[in-house]
């Protein structure tokens, strides 16, 4: 029977970095991790009346559930987390606009003379047993059910580097890639760049658009189960998933093409790993093979994924099979 | 019962620009197109030991057949191009490098002072019956089959601002938005920009990847048949379409993350009109509905897609019908 | 003697693009041109009443002065174009705001949910005389003067690739660079697309910053003369420009990294052939020799200049020594 | 008679981030500090047969000299760092190309599949009595003199937002701007984020070209003296700087189009302190009257700057009389 480690973070215990934190709790791979994760706004919005620039506190957004001194690994291995389940801790959700924040707007650094735009909260409801969330329009009597699809938004591991870096910032560590592929029955995969890797993860999304065009998603409390285990002497330069039908690269970076280069290089990499292909011949088949859902477009790095289906790897063996086995432990949780 | 134009260019009579060539002849709204359309190299590069810079003459590459002057349109009218069927005029088609193009090497504009990647020819098996193309490796004995999933890379109209752009360019006029969306049972909306439009279609792709990665799909010659309705007095500012699921906007611009604003923004104009929302609740909806499939960074503007499943709209009527008509008519052919 | 050939265009001989038009006349290499050039607004924007958006009709933007077919020039060949003197045709100019235009403000491709920017129409004094131009403040009494600093916004040949480009554009043929460096006793070298080359010239500045930020310079009539000599056999990719004390390169692209790329790159390719430096050594030859002034960061393609001064370059000889002969007819004149 | 505070660090002593790092000492405003700076490999690249990618060993690049913590300096005023003198510490420099790293070669995150550029080691002799550097070509007999305009690539302080940042990252904390502009004679304002600002300094350059284009300037110990000075409850939300002649505005960011916004937009709010504007007409007074000479088109941030000239600033005062004062402590030493 596996091991179920049960972690909620006392408010004071949240940390908002990758990296510089101490280790809320050593564990061994194998652990199965019962989480639970405030939303982004650390819970403090909570109606349509909270607006995010009045009730929070720069720079304590994003809180993350962690870190985690994984026992055993060192720089040059790969940390494996697999999501077992994301489970809304609430019936209810929230988005927002942020003045300066998004995609649709002018901001810090793509600065205009131009007035922000309003700052909105929307309060979603969830209901789990139905598996929707509802959106209900500020300025009309319009509302609408969407399919509830949990994912988390932030998870990672201290910088390479000697960095450390806001909760809010998605790069080769991973940190907030804000991709909707994060979610339950996937395994990703990343590299270490610490002793003890100091894994952490937040901002539940009850469901979010591919590129969270307007900067925020449907952000949830979850209750979360990840199973970690340890690749030893296998590096993993940028955050890589896998699914029960694909392989995903990622890559985060501005502008946005130099994400989406970063994801579609390591995606040719990985194929010639594979599938034995020299890397002109990775090229062609990638360029045919990939889908490539954009996952942020509003963070300080851009994140692009790139999604090739497994049909195509034959039985080429992927990290040692260990998103199968963890998949099976997952199963008899 | 409807009226079909079978057009078949001769070689002389391919077009290689939107805007400034002479109509091939003249249709009214309703008339069904059957198309004959060459391959982005013309059909010169037949074997592997065919390499694009030597046998294609620039710049005559992405042959379009047409234009197609539409009588009644004008600018600020909205022209509908229903696929109807996009089949494989060849048992091959063909992908390649070419030098200084595509995402994963340095370009004319990335310019750096690195070699280019080598040339190199892939010719893909086609079996129509069995609705496969088939990849064969260069240095290895690797092959697989995919999916055969035709599309059509380049389809637009004249440009506005006096412009004729070569039909390498994707931008607001439609043009070589490369994306894998562009398939049968799919109707296209462009605005008019010159009187007649000046409607043109080629650069047939047996399946992409998206993102076009390499810069080159799997190109093959197409029979292509479309059915042309014109939507007087509605303008589109940049290229739409529609699906029986879905519906779609793209944005075509650099750095890649304006391409995604063009096409997310275009999307909430529209979801604005469709659901009859405010704008800053149709930014919250959009972004949380959406799903933004890249369609080609490599070409001269990087064409982003934003994507809205049907069943968020209700019976919210689009370009008055039009598609639902399109498809009825495409049915009884 | 030189001949010099006056050529003030009626209203409805300016032309709004670069290829696409009939040459206004044809002249033999050697030529002095004496130009009128309206401004960029067609003179249409002549008080602060009078805003763009009202007064002005698109596309008929930027009015160029020409096209000129310059005898015995063919793809492959340079034109150089060397300007004894540019005057202002006016003691006023004009700056403005266009709306969704410039910057810092979002744009039709950086697009955003925010209202735009107020639209405002500045009318500077010019006194030739004094060789000053001067600002007055909208909202308050503020005034200052500024140094006259003539120069051609817009310069340029017929595009490669069957493409018309509209005047706004800067690109590989030259177009709306915007860049202050286009100034008396500058020549400037741009390679020949079409027999003929079609070269015309517009954009008249009394002074303008380096990035053009706000999208409008201080536009003005001008007085213009040129002499055009042609470079046989000599091709030249992007626009350089050259002056008595240094030589530039220009790249228009987006994101402006590309731009910058560009410029910089075809620095080290012009240091290799004048230094005869392999590239790696002109690589760290220009790095450290190098100043970078922005042109525009507003166009459709943003452009960068590469600079490096002549006392760096010896005896080296540049363009056949062009420059240095077409500076003597000029001072000739 | 103002105190000197001579520091020259021990190797151990080097730190290579900004945060993250205890103060080396603690110092009043109006301290003189005398300061050694190693070069950027730390020293470990003294000929040309020690290359970066051997000799040097990551993440110990840049060493900064510091922290020094500024008594009474707490989040919300601004440190003013005045440098009154930067000398070579040494008869050579050292210049390289770093794989993967530089504005003409594809890099991490502009990720190509071509091979990367050769690494290459230059070694610049320094005469400081001439004042001038002597580059060596590599592969020919070239040899060329250049001016010594002895310079600071990296000066910054504790990043906000609980961050630790590498000191290869140039930001709003200042770190790695790599602009030339940072030269004797020059005060810089950097907004303080941490109580005691924690302010440090390295990366000194011989000379550099604008954009650093290949990624490596004339790196070189120096003898750097600089006054600082404490301006209380002025906020500076990214890096300023003042020379006699001009005020400059620096922003860091990628694309480089967003680098330039930034010191744009920076100057434009400084121009409508200074000058008593309106927002739109300091917007256009900056579009006429700025250069914008690029800093670093290579660093993990890009970095563009703003200047204008004082002689249109009339007898606005500029953060309270400092830089005038300093000049004179910096006279008197």
């Amino acid at each position: 029977m596996q091991e179920v480690v049960r972690f909620e973070p006392r408010p004071e215990q949240y940390v908002w970095t990758f990296g510089g934190a101490s280790p809320a709790m050593s564990i061994d791979p194998g652990t199965v991790l019962d989480l639970y994760t405030e939303d982004c706004f650390a819970g403090r919005v909570r109606s349509t009346a909270d607006l995010v620039s009045q009730v929070c506190e720069f720079p304590f957004l994003n809180p993350q559930t962690g870190p985690f001194y994984i026992n055993g690994s060192e720089p040059g291995d790969t940390l494996a987390i697999h999501f077992v389940s994301i489970e809304p801790a609430r019936d209810w959700a929230v988005s927002s606009t942020v003045p300066l924040f998004g995609a649709l707007t002018s901001t810090r650094t793509t600065a205009t003379l131009q007035s922000p735009l309003p700052e909105i909260t929307w309060i979603w409801e969830i209901d789990k047993d139905k598996r929707i969330c509802r959106f209900h329009a500020k300025d009309s009597a319009f509302s609408h059910n969407f399919a509830l699809e949990p994912m988390h938004g932030t998870v990672g591991v201290a910088p390479a580097n000697l960095e450390v870096r806001s909760a809010l910032v998605p790069d080769s560590h991973g940190g907030n890639l804000d991709t909707p592929e994060m979610r339950a029955g996937v395994t990703c995969y990343i590299g270490v760049n610490v002793p003890g890797a100091l894994f952490s993860l937040g901002d539940g999304h009850a469901r979010q658009g591919e590129g969270e065009t307007c900067g925020v998603a449907v952000e949830c409390a979850m209750n979360t189960k990840v199973v970690i285990e340890l690749i030893k002497d296998v590096a993993t330069p940028w955050p890589r998933l896998e699914s029960d039908t694909h392989i995903m690269t990622t890559g985060s970076a501005r502008p946005l093409e130099d994400a989406f280069r970063v994801a579609q290089h390591d995606m040719v990499l990985w194929l010639m790993e594979l599938l034995g292909l020299s890397a002109m011949d990775a090229y062609q088949f990638a360029s045919q093979a990939v889908t490539s859902p954009l996952a942020n477009v509003c963070d300080t790095n851009y994140t692009s994924v790139a999604k090739v289906s497994k049909e195509y790897l034959r039985s080429a063996e992927i990290y040692r099979g260990v998103h199968s086995h963890l998949r099976e432990i997952s199963k008899n949780l």
